[in-house]
C-alpha cells in the first residue's frame, strides 16, 4: 500500500464497483446517508491530497443522489462517492497536478482517483442529450445518464487506444510528437476506430504514423488512462523493414533503439540515447517488457 | 476472398482507413466528386446485397459533403462513402437482416459493413452537442462532428467489451442471458468501466456474474461488433474454484463445459450439451481457441 515508484499509473484500483447498488435506487439512498459514507474531494478534476492521501470528507446532511457518483465500496465497505459538476468546460485540460498524483499517494488511490475524473469529466461535458438537445440527468448512481425528453440513456465512455513498439532485428521504434520537448520519445499511439480489431488498429496506425508494414502483433499489458477516458492497449509488432515514411502532422521524429539504448534510458541514465515515459506510463512497462525479453549481448555491462 | 463460414464476422476490413484525406477537406472534396467514388447503400442501418457482394453504387451528382462519410479506399484506390441520416432514432435495432449479412458476402465486405453501420449508428445518434445542446454538424469527412455554437468536438465512439472464459479443473465456464433460447450459452461478458485494465474488468465481471475468483487472466482475440459500437476483448480466465454465485438479474443459467462437451457444441453435433454462437462471435473462436489447446483423453474419438 505504499507508493510505488514503478507501479502503472491508474491500474490496480481496489474499490468494489458495487454493480448491485448502483441499478437499485434505495440502496443508493442507503449508502449516501450511511455515516461511513465518504466523498472523494476534488479541485475541478484536480486530486486533493492530505497526509499522503485522497482527501476523502464526510457526506453533507444536505446531499443529492443526483449529485453524486458511487465510485464503489472501499476495503471496510465504506461508500465512496465523487460528487458531479455540471460546470461543463471549467478545468477540463489534464493539470500537471492531474499527472504527479501518480508520485503523491498509494497505487489504488491513483486508481480510485482516474476513475473518478473520468467519470466527473464525461458528466460534465453531457448535461445535454446528444440525441434531440434536451437536457438529462445522471442515474444509476452516476453511471448513466438519461434524457428527460426523448428517454435516451447515455453510458460513460471508455475509448481504447493502442499503443505499439514496431520491432525490426533487435531495435524498437520510437516517435516524438510534436508538441514533446527535443529528446522526449515514446511508442506510437493512436484510437481503435469502429470496425477494426485491436490488431488492425495497430497495423493501421503504424502504417499511417511511419510507413512500416507489420505482423506478429501481440498484446502485452493494458491502462486506463484518464484524460479524459482512455484503455491504453499496449502491444508488440514485427515489422518487415526498417524503412521509415513519417506521417510529420502526427511524428516530429521516429528514432530505432536497441535493448542498450532502450535500458539506459528506463533507467534514467545521463547520455541515455532519449528521455522515456516516466513508469506511471504504460509505455514505460512496454518498452521494460520489451527489453527485459532480450539477450544482452556479451560484454555487455547493462 | 470468397464467403468464408468460419469467419470471425466484422474483422479483416480491407480498406485503407485513409487519415490524410479525411483531414484535408480538399482531398475529401476530390474523392466524393471522383467518377469511381461509390457509396455503400444501407437500408436505415441494414445492408443491402446484390450478387453476393455488398450494393455500392456511384455518388449522386448533387451530393453533398456534409452527408457523406468516406469510409476509405477500396483495394483500386475507389473512394468507399456511406450516406449519413439524421433520422435518429430509426431503425436503430439490430435487424436478424444485419447479422445474416456475414454468410451472404466476403468477408472484408462484412468488416466494411460494420465499420458503415457503427459510424452511420453514431451520427444518427449525435446531432446535438452533449456540452451545449446545440446542434452539431459532421466534419473530417464523417470522422468528427463540431458544434456549431460551443465549438466542442465529438468523436465516434468505440466501447470495448471484456468476454472471457472462466477456466477450472478442465472445464470452462458458460452462462445464458434471460433473453436466450433455452439451451444457448456463450461467454459471460461485460462493457469495460473507466478506470479499469481490461485484466480487472475481466475479474470484476466474472465475480459479479458468477462469483469467481480468478487469475492468470490472458488476452486471446479481438473483434469489433457493431451493434451498435463495441470492441469486443476476448480473454481466458483461471477460476480457483467452481462454486458459483449468479447475479440472475444478468445470468438465467450457467454451466462446466468440458473440452468434449465444446467440441460438439463447436460442431453442431446432434446430443450436444449446449448451442453455442456462430463463427461470426467472437466467443466461438474464444471457445475453439481454448478446446483446441486441451489434450483430448485417450480413447476420445473426436
Amino acid at each position: 500500500m505504499s507508493t510505488s515508484t514503478d507501479q502503472l499509473g491508474f491500474a490496480g484500483g481496489r474499490l468494489d464497483r458495487a454493480d448491485h447498488i448502483r441499478v437499485n435506487p434505495d440502496l443508493v439512498a442507503q449508502a449516501l446517508a450511511s455515516p461511513e459514507a465518504r466523498c472523494l474531494v476534488l479541485d475541478g478534476l484536480d486530486p486533493v491530497t492530505q497526509d499522503g492521501h485522497l482527501l476523502m470528507e464526510p457526506i453533507l446532511p444536505d446531499a443529492r443522489i443526483e449529485d453524486h457518483l458511487l465510485l464503489g465500496l472501499d476495503d471496510s465497505q465504506r461508500p465512496i462517492f465523487a460528487r458531479l459538476t455540471e460546470e461543463s468546460g471549467a478545468n477540463f485540460v489534464p493539470s500537471p497536478r492531474s499527472r504527479t498524483i501518480a508520485n503523491e499517494v498509494p497505487a489504488d488511490e491513483v486508481a480510485l482517483y482516474g476513475a473518478a475524473r473520468s467519470l466527473v469529466h464525461w458528466h460534465g461535458r453531457h448535461p445535454f442529450c446528444s440525441v434531440c438537445g434536451s437536457a438529462t440527468k445522471p442515474e444509476k448512481a452516476g453511471w448513466a445518464r438519461r434524457c428527460g425528453s426523448c428517454d435516451a440513456e447515455h453510458f460513460p465512455r471508455v475509448d481504447p487506444v493502442v499503443i505499439m513498439l514496431a520491432e525490426h532485428d533487435g531495435r524498437v521504434l520510437l516517435g516524438r510528437q510534436h508538441s514533446w520537448p527535443e529528446g522526449f520519445y515514446s511508442a506510437l499511439a493512436g484510437f481503435i476506430e469502429p470496425g477494426e480489431t485491436i490488431e488492425e488498429a495497430v497495423a493501421r496506425e503504424v502504417k499511417e504514423e511511419a510507413g512500416l508494414v507489420v505482423r506478429s502483433i501481440r498484446y502485452v499489458i493494458s491502462q486506463p488512462w484518464p484524460f479524459p477516458s482512455s484503455l491504453m492497449i499496449a502491444c508488440m509488432a514485427q515489422a518487415d523493414d526498417d524503412k521509415l515514411t513519417l506521417d510529420e502532422t502526427e511524428i516530429a521524429e521516429a528514432i530505432w533503439c536497441d535493448a542498450d539504448d532502450v535500458r539506459a534510458a528506463l533507467a534514467s541514465q545521463p547520455g541515455a540515447r532519449f528521455n522515456c515515459p516516466p513508469p506511471m506510463a504504460v509505455a514505460y512497462h512496454l518498452l521494460k517488457h520489451w527489453a527485459d525479453a532480450q539477450v544482452a549481448p556479451a560484454g555487455a555491462s547493462a
